[in-house]
Order: structure tokens, then C-alpha cells, then sequence
């Protein structure tokens, strides 16, 4: 397939260079084969001197439509709202043969909004990997954030075989392990593995907030009891959550109308002093925990192995 | 107060070793000057076994009764459940002057069921250490579980100062930080900030677990995204929180309450596309988190510092 002295793509465009633009392209330059040079576009200037400064791109720009010029694969890595008026962009600037990618967590809204933009002569193929923390801006990315999680590449109808495999064997060369399927398998997945999650934590966060029997810094003093596992999650950027839940709403719907049945349950057998239902409904939970770290997908080490007096202090 | 030569107490009885009953004894033995002899009561035969092999008593018996003769601390740290049976059973052992306590993580009900049996002679002083992992037994134990975290003291109305202040000494031996407050006010602190965070866990892992349209192994797989966090919570032991949430009723029905109004909110700006109240709530939740590693309660790395590649592959 590709020359072995030529890198697989020639110039990477990062429209949008945070948390996830900035680890693509120092998992990029880890690998040395996948890509020549990188572009990439931020409305603001602040990130984009960084990204010069940390060398994540060699050239810089401020609109997404120079970005991509000449590039042979294109990954836009902004929050899902934008999507398809960046699409709207770029179309028109966009090299004849290119790939172009996403990283949004959602899938159907980013088809809907941004395939429309986009020229016959280019290959779509929406991507997301299933990787990230609590922390955003380019100066969070690292080179192994990719490493054993999940890519799941959501190539449309009809969309051409062999630009989904050269997606794969990008994402593959970063660290990823791939996975394809519909959007609409893809939002329903992510619902329940991701957005729930974070919406329920998010909201578990406020509710102790509005407390006014205990205190704000009684939740944070005692908060190694459960509470703060939560709060790490509902430390992720505001701006990329809501246009997920904006852009994901009948799946999550869905999966928060399930949650609360089963809620229902649970708050019954406490109310009735139904030790035995409350036995079974912990007991069972317990084994989804080693079927996770069994799939290399989180460490089995306790407590995730922070250990004690990792804070500040 | 203390000899030098003499150790703080010396003997202590500790009834159940399991993580919490384990940890004790490896962060009393570090600390060198806290006690003397360690003895340990369990029902189970191997727990006795294992607890002698690897030093965490001197002397191991098969009921609480015999295991309290003659010492001067006697900590209960078996489930919540049964520390009322075990006061009947130990009230007329007990040493004349003891200071009895436990590591329950209710405490209303654990001096409702306890205090009644204890003679008048011996000291009664409720605490909760908020540490753990979501491992169980007398293995799961370690010698730093209680560094930098906070043990709450909850002495009933008139009981004797220097037995709390001796029981504070000790705690602060193995490396906690202890506040003293009122059974009732613990049960609703750790209600937020504990229980109601380990319902919603369990919780959100059964209704993945009892969805159709969503496989487990796709939920195993794709669980990076969020879901895992919760998992760990989740893997704790079925049946101490099955007594807790059994014991902790009211404050937790209570915060289940207040939880469901929240999230019937952030339901309805989902259901009508409100971003703005969404961006608001979850820019809100963001602080907190800031709060609790200011505090030395939990570590600053990206995605509690476990790294890519932790699991088993």
C-alpha cells in the first residue's frame, strides 16, 4: 500500500487543536510513519501560539478553511455544536481524495450536520475515540492517551472501503484499537457507557451543592467516601457535554427514563427495609467490574491505584 | 499522658478483619508506639488463618466474646448489621475501663443498636474512618488506607472526654485526620457524600446490565468513556451496604429526594434543547472538583493518574 519512505498521510489538517487535537498529533509524531506535517486552526490566538510553542502543529491558523488546504486527511476536533458549520467551511477548500474525520461523541447529528457541506470528491468517515480526562486545551494532550481504548469509525452508507481502512490503520498507528458500526448503534452504545454517566454525575455534584444541612466543605472534606470519583467526571468541559446532550437527546432520554425505573426499584427496597432485593441488586453489579478490567479496560489496581495523599496536600 | 515505653493501648481487639479490621492492624503496627498485642475475632475459619499468616493479630478466636478479654480498645469492624448482636455478645467481657468503638459507616443506628448492651464501666465511642477500596477481606488491607483521610468521632451526649481524645490520638497514630461531630449529622454528611454516590453506582451498572439494545460486552468494551468509574464504586461489598443504606434509611430517601428534583431539571432542558441551562449546571459542578484536590482529598492527575494500559491486556 503506502511507500515505505513516504508517511501514510502527507499533511494531517487539526481543526481544532484541545485536549484531543493536541494527543493526536503527539501520537502522530510518536508513530513517525502516519503523517508529514500537521496544520491546524483555533479562533484563538492564545492556542494557537501554544500549539506552536509545543511544536503540536508547524503551521497555524486562525480559520479552518486554511487549515486544510492541501491536506490529504482532515480531522475536525471541536465540540459537536460546531461541526457542521465548520463543514459549511471548509467544503469548498477541501483537496480532492481527502479523508475527512471527525472526533465527536455523538454520531448521527454529526452526519446530518456536516455531510451535507462536504463535496463528493472527498471520503467521510466520522470517528470517535473513546479516550480523554477531566482536563481540555492543548496543553493537556499526551501521546499515550490513545493507547488500548477504542476507536469507533462510523463510515456512512455506501462510503468507500478503502478510506475506512486507511482510517483505521491511522487510528491503529496511534495506539487505538478500531471498531466499526452504524451512528445509530454508535449514540445508542455511548448513551449508556458515557453520557449517562457524566450527566448523572454532573447532576449528583449540584445536588450536593444545594445542600443547606451540610456544608460545601463538608462534601469536599469527606468526599473520599464515593462523592469524589464523581466530581472528576463532572470536571469535563461544560461546552463539549452540552452539545452532546443537545445532539443525543432521544438516546439519552431513553437511557435516563431506564435509570430511573431501575432507581424506583431500588428506592422501594430501601423504603421497605428489603435487605435481600438490595443484596441481589449489589451483588450483581459486582461482576461488570472485572469483565472491565479483565478487557484491559481499566486498572484492577484499588482504588485505581492513587494511593493515599495524592491531593495537594 | 502515655509512658514512652508503654504503648498507647495494650491490647486491642479488633471483631472482624476484613479491609478496614486489616488496615488498622498494618497502620497500628507501623506506627510502633499504639499497641501492644493484637488480637482478632472472626467467624470464618480460613479469615482466622489468613489473619495469623500474615501477622494482622497475635491471637485469633472464632467468637467476638473471647477476643475482647482483657483488652483496653475493642474496635467493631464487622457490617453495620451485626454490631448490635456483637454488643450483646462482648457487654459482659468487656474490661472495666475499655474504650469500645467501630468503623461503621452509620452511626444513629450503630448507637441505637449498640450502646444498650455496653456495661457503665467501659467507654463507648462511635467512628467512621472515610477510607476504603472496592476490595474486601483481610488480603485487601494496607498500611497507608488512612493517610491524609478523615475519621469522624461521634461520642454520645456525656460521654468522657479523655476516652475521645485517646481514641483521636490513635486515630491520628495511623495517619487520619479526625473531626468530631453528632451521630445525626454524620448519617447526613455521608448520606451525599457517600451513599447516595454508591446507589446511583450501583444503579447505573444494572441498567446497562438489563439493556437489549446494547450488548455487556459492548458495555465492557467502550466503557472508558465514563461508565468504568462508576463500575469501581459499584464492585464494593454487597452486604455492608446493604446494611448501610438498611441503616442510613431517612438521610438517604432524603438526598434520593433532592437528587431526582435535580435531575428532573437537567431532563427537561435535554428534552427542550435548553443549552444554556446545561452549560450552567455543568460549569457549576466544575468547582467542586478544584475544592476536593485543593484538599488533599484526591489526586490532581489527568484521570486519577491510572494511565493508558492499566488493565489486564
Amino acid at each position: 500500500m503506502a511507500d515505505a519512505t513516504q508517511p501514510m498521510f502527507k499533511r494531517l489538517a487539526l481543526i481544532g487543536i484541545g485536549l484531543i487535537g493536541s494527543s493526536i498529533s503527539h501520537a502522530a509524531r510518536r508513530h513517525g510513519g502516519l503523517v508529514g506535517e500537521i496544520t491546524g486552526s483555533s479562533a484563538t490566538e492564545k492556542t494557537r501560539e501554544t500549539a506552536l510553542r509545543l511544536g503540536l502543529v508547524d503551521k497555524a491558523f486562525a480559520t479552518a478553511a486554511e487549515a486544510v488546504e492541501g491536506a490529504d486527511l482532515v480531522i475536525v476536533c471541536t465540540p459537536v455544536g460546531v461541526c457542521g458549520r465548520i463543514a459549511e467551511q471548509i467544503g469548498p477548500r477541501l483537496a480532492a481524495g481527502a479523508i475527512v474525520s471527525d472526533v465527536g461523541s455523538v454520531k448521527s447529528a454529526i452526519v446530518a450536520d456536516m455531510a451535507p457541506h462536504l463535496p463528493a470528491s472527498v471520503h467521510f468517515v466520522p470517528a470517535h475515540p473513546i479516550a480523554g480526562t477531566e482536563y481540555s486545551g492543548p496543553e493537556a494532550g499526551f501521546s499515550s492517551l490513545f493507547d488500548g481504548r477504542w476507536t469507533i469509525l462510523t463510515p456512512p452508507e455506501g462510503a468507500e472501503g478503502e478510506a475506512t481502512a486507511r482510517l483505521r490503520a491511522f487510528w491503529e498507528g496511534l495506539g487505538s484499537r478500531v471498531e466499526v458500526m452504524t451512528p445509530e448503534h454508535h449514540d445508542l452504545v455511548l448513551a449508556i457507557t458515557s453520557h449517562l454517566p457524566h450527566l448523572i454525575a454532573y447532576n449528583i455534584v449540584n445536588t450536593a451543592e444545594h445542600l443547606k444541612r451540610v456544608t460545601d466543605s463538608e462534601v469536599i472534606q469527606f468526599s473520599a467516601g464515593g462523592f469524589r470519583d464523581f466530581t472528576r467526571i463532572a470536571a469535563s468541559d461544560p461546552t463539549m457535554w452540552r452539545d452532546i446532550f443537545l445532539n443525543n437527546k432521544d438516546a439519552v432520554l431513553h437511557m435516563l427514563g431506564r435509570f430511573g425505573e431501575d432507581l424506583a426499584v431500588m428506592e422501594q427496597a430501601i423504603r421497605s427495609g428489603d435487605g435481600d432485593t438490595l443484596f441481589r441488586l449489589f451483588a450483581e453489579a459486582r461482576a461488570v467490574r472485572r469483565g472491565i478490567v479483565e478487557a484491559g479496560q481499566d486498572t484492577a489496581k484499588p482504588d485505581f491505584g492513587r494511593g493515599p495523599g495524592t491531593g495537594a496536600s
